[in-house]
């Protein structure tokens, strides 16, 4: 056995586990507490799993679930930065490229290049895999804000245009999947006030 | 689209956020707090993106992962039985089976025979994937109690004929990682008392 290799990726493994730690803004269904990131990709590839066959264009299942696994493991180093804080998208970016050389930097090269070509892959939003995985990204958090009344939105005083320019992108990968969750998770948001229809 | 089988597959996906309550044995890596079923299952998943070159057989590895994602689900209903309860263990398998005819039979019924075979498969613990699914659901929980110090063996007073009993498949999946593990998480605490040495 190549004794370097397997303690690098072990010492990779052993660093998600901080994932656990990177809070989010989304309540679980319940509402009595938050998701964490780990959470978060796990409900997301799991529901890949079942809806992948709404996507637009044919996907590569296991290429857009092991996108969906990583692609918020930069916040272990970049923080989790909410989707309507302005000043913190800012400096997102910059926070989270370093974030990646570092994190994926752990692994051996062959595998640090290829989980950081998934990583790019998803930021880039170009693929029919990483277009799923943005609409996985988008659909997931809503579905569990609808199921916790809406308390998330209204919390946070969030407004429909808002959501509409977060969710740019969603339909890209989804047109089905976009038209459910505008119509079972926004639409009776909107219509009882926990999104401000501005 | 077909509504109904659009809101059996979403209603599936809303059940799942229930695995963020099942709690575990397992700290976290830093001792602070255990692990929940929906973060073990996401570490697992990572892990095998990282691991799979080290399984005796060739795996898929989206089945290896599929069967990772959605083998604990049953324990919304059933409860996490700790791997050294040897009294909840006597009726597990009757709490599971039941918990997997209601939760798989909320998908519609050509995933539902699909996800039921994924969990079968896993219980078997016949084919590669599901011996590798196996080891990464051993080698996990090793990694962390190791980081945390042995905290968990410490408190239950686990002796290491009950972690070479339980690990009796860990091997079938991957000799490697099985010999990594006993080398460098079991071996350590065994020196250091926090597993028994009987």
């Amino acid at each position: 056995m190549n004794d370097k290799r397997i303690r690098q990726q072990f010492d990779f493994c052993l660093e998600m586990d901080k994932e656990k730690l990177i809070g989010r803004q989304t309540y679980l269904a319940d509402g009595n507490r938050k998701e964490n990131d780990a959470e978060h990709a796990w409900h997301m590839a799991v529901m890949t799993l079942v809806l992948s066959e709404y996507a637009n264009e044919k996907i590569d299942v296991l290429r857009t679930i092991s996108m969906l696994l990583i692609h918020d493991v930069v916040e272990i180093d970049a923080g989790d930065t909410y989707a309507y804080d302005e000043e913190g998208k800012k400096t997102q970016r910059q926070r989270e490229l370093a974030a990646a050389d570092r994190i994926f930097g752990m692994l051996p090269a062959d595998q640090a290049k290829q989980f950081r070509a998934l990583w790019d892959e998803f930021e880039a939003c170009e693929t029919p895999e990483a277009k799923f995985a943005r609409t996985m990204d988008n659909i997931q958090p809503a579905m569990l804000n609808d199921a916790a009344g809406g308390k998330a939105w209204k919390e946070k005083g969030v407004r429909l245009s808002q959501i509409l320019q977060r969710n740019e992108n969603t339909a890209k990968g989804s047109e089905a999947l976009w038209a459910y969750s505008r119509e079972n998770f926004l639409e009776p948001n909107l219509q009882n006030g926990q999104i401000k229809n501005t």
